[in-house]
């Protein structure tokens, strides 16, 4: 069996060729191949649906582009890439000189040699990305111009699976899916939270766990929109984006900046050892902005590498799957499943026997050759559960002050708790 | 038309010669004369009015003060320098020895050649300040005196102009106007006020800005006790004084530590990048004292540059025209017209678009082309102002959160207002 | 009359060679020695009796204990050295071989010249403690061995007093004592409690103060058990140990971390210039555990020097008369007399002329010759008593937010208060 690395940088390997926008038939692809890893429900909204301020737009599909050079010569090929159409492009078809060209080229002067990524969603345009070497090459002359597009009545289409837990109350784990051939933006996403998702299935977790995999901003919306009466169930929730790339990890607080999952993060962060940078929450970035608007509210936080803007190759074809690591990955992968760890495995325990300390000895949980300096771990976690085990505390509390391991913090718990010196509260 | 520093350098140097105190003459011309800059009612409280735990005083007037050697030369002559009689000296008139004169003549040994600025408001005495230099030439013989001052039934004198604004909350700003001859201390926080107050006239502000002009001390007592019905009314102050001497500020904290004019003088002083020390409020210094008094607890701030009694030349002689600068005050009035414009253009509004971001770009308030890197401070500001539009958040607060110049966040909530997307609550 | 110090350096020598354990005739002795210094009820406690989830067990007592080698030669003694037989250690007589008697044997191989301290209070076992030095030159051949101790139905046995002061309310003083010949840990702790009781016991205090001389952990159960109903007049707690050795101190927070207690010591610990660390509360050490369990959690700190377990004699042989010093006893007493007159001298007053400052040079509380720029410490001291006495400071407030010394701050508030401008609340 392959590690989940490989198989994450396989399956995004998979997904990179695939022409995804906020709808149309390369998010529905993006969406199956989501569902080989991880069971998930295809939902589609149509066209013109109303969803809080917005409006489902029409469907956009693409199956050729290219531009033609005055000898004829096929210069640019969305099939070779993507990112050469300009995403949500109107089509055209026909004859342009240079200078009539160059008013529908983008490029970035300055990183020349590598191809843009734009996107005209809601304004009614057509247009190509190319290399800006490539665009100071062009000569004076005719050029043929393809665009095979449409926009039509559709829907928009996104993923949901809920991973049913214990109890009813809800993680959120969101993924933007609009991005085409861009590996850390945000393939790496898509692919560390399918796989998460498929490792939760395996092990019948306390909470249950929603994932969804939108289009953003626009997808969010729609999602926030149709599940507003259930958005009560969630205690909070993880965006994922950017995963694949950078030594340090980023992690972005929620909007109050002191909730739950932000002492989690913390506290994993630090634990683990990893360089990481905590920031406060800006409304800016990936879908936390709709999480976090103000009607919303929802206890929100955000887990990417470098992020979002600060890379070179942020959002042109240098995002591929040569930038990407599978080490990465797996890192990320790690500290998301730590942090689900964590909050799975938290629970609040009464301790019963609350006046003084119990007598752990006569109960075979103390050493008893007593006056050695060698205290064990163990039987500090015990103490700490013990004493703060007084309604007000969870493990996580406990973990996070005591700074011991939440693995030895459920030990210490369930033992206590077999003693009948603890009672679980919930 | 001059500048602003040069005017309050000018205004200062007219004000300069008068014989000032806590009450008296020199205050009615000092009152007069701030009355040119900017329009005052001048208040007259009688002698033996009751203010809280104290009396309104006697009134002290002075018009003439020598000392003549045993060669009948003046060797001392109030009327060159108001600092050389002890301020509410007493009349006296006669030939006294060297031993029984230098009992009356205060020094500052440390500071030979400074003369010193010394009060005896509330015991009954008579005497001269002088430079030690001087002092030590005094020889043996018999010396003319003369204070011809007068202690009499009367008045104090204040000060005080309400600007009105278009609503009835005040911000109060008070200085300090019984010094004599000392520039720094305090001819500068009269300038800088009343500028300040002549430039708010001509603004129509939001808020109701009271200035008072007051002896220190007794002086604010005076005016607290005689204003207590409506002290309901402020919102919060500012102390101003010591405001032309200096390379750095001091804002001291209101007693409480935390109050809205703390949050926007350190906001203010960070942003603008000037040199300052933020310091916790301490029970004395000028009449914050007063105004924090645990009975009254306004939150009252205070600006000066070096604070009290750092400067070498801090009540003496030394602090005269050549001691402060144009510049110095210039800058002080930058922050003071800064902190007010933030404090008069906060309002809360409230999002009425709450649920996700509202769809800006059909607004025309959005870029059209996605993708793009370079997020515009514009488009930030927008989504700060619509994320924190709760009704919690004011624009100080928002402005202050993002960091964002509070003048765009003015802007964008006035064109998110326009476009009905927030409604304004206050 | 000899120093503090000194007096305790000898009170620790004379109980150096008494064998201490958590029951016993040499706690008995431990605290009539103590009963010499500061007047203690001592409390016996029944076997059997039932404390919290504990169970008073058969009381220790031994005569003798030793080792002879093959040749009969006596090769460890207990009269020499309590500490080389296990404390608790049941009876025992006979002849054994090395290999059978090396089980019993305990030895610190790191530190090989350092007979180890072993207890064995729950599990019957009997059991010699020696230096690993000595351990490695055991011979083959058959061994002569006696403990003559005995395990019987007695009691347990600590110490108490309340020194009564003005109020009822209480201060708990704690320390543990059933350590046998060890010097830091704790006779350090028995002589500073012993010695500051003494002295408080002449000063007519305002608290109440209760001083208990405790076996650790059952000791603490106990006391606790048997005095439940008097815990609602703690108002604050300190666990003294370890106080004879190290350049530092260490004060350990409470369990809340933002006690009463806590404030006052990091104030008198940064004001006194001492070295020392402030850690936070764990549930571990000595018997703040205990006061600080969930279902007491009475606000208790602890004061050490250097921290149970850190130094290279901790819980050895090593710990004796020469590792501890009188200049480090002083400097501990000195610190607690400190904390104790901060405790005890405070109060709230009320200002009763709040609204601005009352005048006080009427009073004669206040420099009469204004102007002048040295302001004195003890006008401060009135501006902060007055400024601060809203019922909401007490002195040690002001203190601590003023940094003047306690006893400035009591003098102005006294002299305040005779001037009819403060009314005592407390």
């Amino acid at each position: 069996m392959k590690d989940t690395g490989s198989a994450m940088v396989e399956f995004m390997a998979d997904l990179y060729p695939i022409c995804r926008s906020i709808t149309g038939n390369g998010v529905r692809e993006t969406l199956h191949k989501v569902n080989e890893i991880l069971p998930i429900e295809i939902v589609e909204v149509p066209t013109g649906e109303l969803v809080f301020d917005w409006e489902i737009p029409r469907e956009w599909n693409i199956t050729d582009g290219y531009i033609k050079d005055p000898g004829g010569n096929k210069i640019l090929d969305f099939k070779k890439l993507n990112l050469h159409v300009l995403n949500y492009s109107m089509p055209v078809s026909g004859h342009f000189s240079l200078e009539e060209l160059k008013k529908h080229i983008h490029t970035i002067p300055e990183k020349p040699d590598l191809v843009p990524y734009r996107t005209s969603y809601y304004k009614e345009n057509w247009g190509f990305c190319m290399s800006h070497n490539q665009f100071r090459t062009l000569e004076e002359g005719e050029y043929e111009v393809l665009i095979d597009s449409s926009l039509t009545s559709g829907s928009l289409t996104y993923g949901e699976v809920l991973i049913e837990g214990k109890i009813r109350e809800e993680i959120l784990i969101s993924t933007h899916i609009c991005h085409p051939s861009l590996c850390n933006d945000n393939l790496s996403g898509i692919a560390v939270s399918a796989f998460l998702g498929n490792m939760l299935k395996s092990r019948e977790p306390h909470y249950s766990y929603r994932f969804i995999f939108i289009p953003g901003t626009i997808g969010a919306i729609t999602w926030l929109s149709q599940n507003e009466s259930k958005l009560g169930r969630i205690r909070c929730g993880i965006v994922t984006a950017l995963l694949g790339l950078g030594e340090r990890f980023t992690y972005k607080r929620t909007r109050s900046g002191d909730g739950y999952i932000d002492k989690v993060f913390e506290f994993i962060l630090k634990k683990e050892g990893v360089l990481h940078d905590i920031i406060d929450f800006t409304p800016y970035g990936y879908d936390e902005r709709q999480f976090s608007s103000p009607g919303i509210n929802l206890p929100v936080g955000s887990l990417s590498r470098i992020p979002y803007g600060q890379y070179h190759e942020y959002h042109t074809s240098g995002d591929n799957m040569d930038l990407i690591s599978g080490k990465a990955l797996t890192e990320s992968f790690d500290i998301l499943d730590k942090v689900i760890a964590h909050l799975d495995a938290d629970r609040r325990y009464l301790n019963l026997s609350p006046k003084g300390e119990p007598q752990l000895g006569k109960r075979g949980l103390y050493d008893n050759v007593g006056g050695r300096n060698d205290s064990q771990l163990f039987q500090m976690a015990l103490l700490w559960v013990l004493n703060f085990s007084d309604g007000n505390h969870s493990l996580t509390d406990i973990a996070i002050r005591s700074d011991i391991a939440i693995e030895l913090i459920i030990e210490a718990s369930e033992k206590l708790a077999e003693k009948g010196l603890l009672k679980l509260l919930n």
